[in-house]
């Protein structure tokens, strides 16, 4: 894409005919089933493209990330994205949209569980090949539970209605890694603290009588929690309550066993929300 | 049943109009996710139509104890019994029947190993019911996926192959699992323990090149693990050693999280094997 500038206007600098020595740091924790790979992919695209002054169009640099991580190719957008399955056989039509910007819904939360920052067993690239291969639940769920699911979420995060996403988000993820567990050998992502996790969630949706917070597990044991701002204390406060053992909890009915595996399993937590995708920290030419 | 044949023939002594007074004693773990309410019922249905003098068909006690526990009506038969799921509305040709007798495969031996005998979260009554109302994959398994597993599973008792028996034995077993994760709420019967269980399995097949061991779990973390007589120290002798820290494994690469989560989460072993039924021990009527 370089070249091609550089073809059409003779004015700048020719770059394209360099190597590149490319020093890629991370604070995020890698292989650990947080798509830590999407992001360090859309990172360099973003950056290849801001020295390579190219067109600011995501949709191109994202069909590029999507080359090196599939996920990567949500990465490259603001806010809320979904990445279409599309219909050609050669995948060209499997694109990332954006959905809306992270301002249409600021309230959106999240707090991160790491639980093990060991590397997985099984790499999510090798565990989708399993999954496709051998899989007998996983036709229903990718002809017809996930396009409708997409579709539903979609009005959800039009509507901002918290319920309607935390339902669908808990959902997907019990389906996601139900198709996991029912292929030949079975993949199975979660352990214990993530059950506990599970239960806490369910323990806090209950003393809510309504869905104010939702789990989504990744290809790994840490946990994605979503919640809206307005319910930080009920939800990340009942978290952090259980991580420093605090006994005044807000949340009944949450077993010692429960706060034992959370307190031993989880080794680090991220408190975010709904970003801006990747963005250029400085000068990258000298 | 007695009343229709103390009508028939007035020689006998007239029981169906006293009270009963049952006491029911039990040397297995109940609430565990093994089958003991099954046992339990098929074994006083069995004492009933012992005490009464009734016909001895299977069939018909099968039906009856079926109303006290639907799998019951498998644990009247001996050796090899498939519940068949009928196809009328008031499921009444769901009906058990013997494959094969227990001499016809003597070589099949189980482990039982037992994970936890504290009640679990959801008997499995409310958690079938909840599956059947919730899930998104059940109708899958319900249709395609059970039928054919049990066509196959007969044909390999028949022709005593190990191999087909327990690769569909741990399909069975996962894919089971699978359709209770993609409830909602999830119900997450395997733990960390289960997770070992499955992963030594694993490895001693590996080690064997081809499936000598089986594991299966129910409604619960306990595992039944089914293999053949004359690889008992390959399968039995794998986790009695694990199970005693012997070092000396025939298995390699099995991690030590693995061995710690088996030496501490296993409480209790089961060495059994096919068996006859419910047998009559003893002299009923005094």
């Amino acid at each position: 894409l370089r070249h091609q500038l550089e073809k059409e206007n003779a004015d700048i600098p020719k770059l394209s005919h360099f190597a590149l020595r490319i020093i890629s740091e991370n604070n995020f924790p890698t292989a650990a089933g947080l798509a830590s790979s999407a992001a360090g992919l859309a990172a360099l695209v973003r950056a290849m493209a801001d020295l390579y002054e190219l067109p600011q169009d995501s949709t191109v640099l994202s069909r590029i990330a999507r080359r090196g991580s599939g996920s990567a190719c949500r990465s490259l957008f603001r806010g809320y994205v979904a990445w279409n399955m599309g219909e050609r056989l050669n995948g060209s039509d499997s694109v990332a949209v954006q959905l809306a910007p992270a301002s249409h819904w600021p309230e959106m939360s999240a707090i991160i569980l790491i639980v093990n920052a060991r590397k997985k067993d099984v790499s999510s690239t090798s565990g989708m090949k399993r999954t496709v291969a051998t899989l007998e639940l996983f036709r229903a769920r990718a002809e017809t539970v996930v396009p409708r699911s997409i579709k539903q979420m979609e009005k959800a995060i039009h509507d901002k209605d918290f319920e309607a996403f935390g339902n669908i988000t808990m959902r997907e993820s019990n389906s996601f890694h139900a198709t996991c567990l029912d292929t030949s050998p079975p993949i199975v992502y979660l352990n214990d603290v993530s059950r506990a996790v599970m239960k806490v969630v369910e323990a806090i949706n209950s003393a809510a009588r309504k869905i104010i917070a939702a789990y989504t597990f990744d290809a790994g044991p840490n946990t994605v929690i979503f919640y809206e701002k307005k319910n930080s204390d009920a939800v990340s406060g009942t978290f952090s309550r259980i991580l420093k053992r605090i006994r005044e909890n807000n949340v009944e009915n949450i077993d010692e066993i429960t706060i034992s595996l959370l307190k031993m399993g989880v080794s680090r937590v991220i408190l975010t929300s709904v970003g801006e995708g990747p963005t250029r920290a400085g000068s990258l030419i000298k």
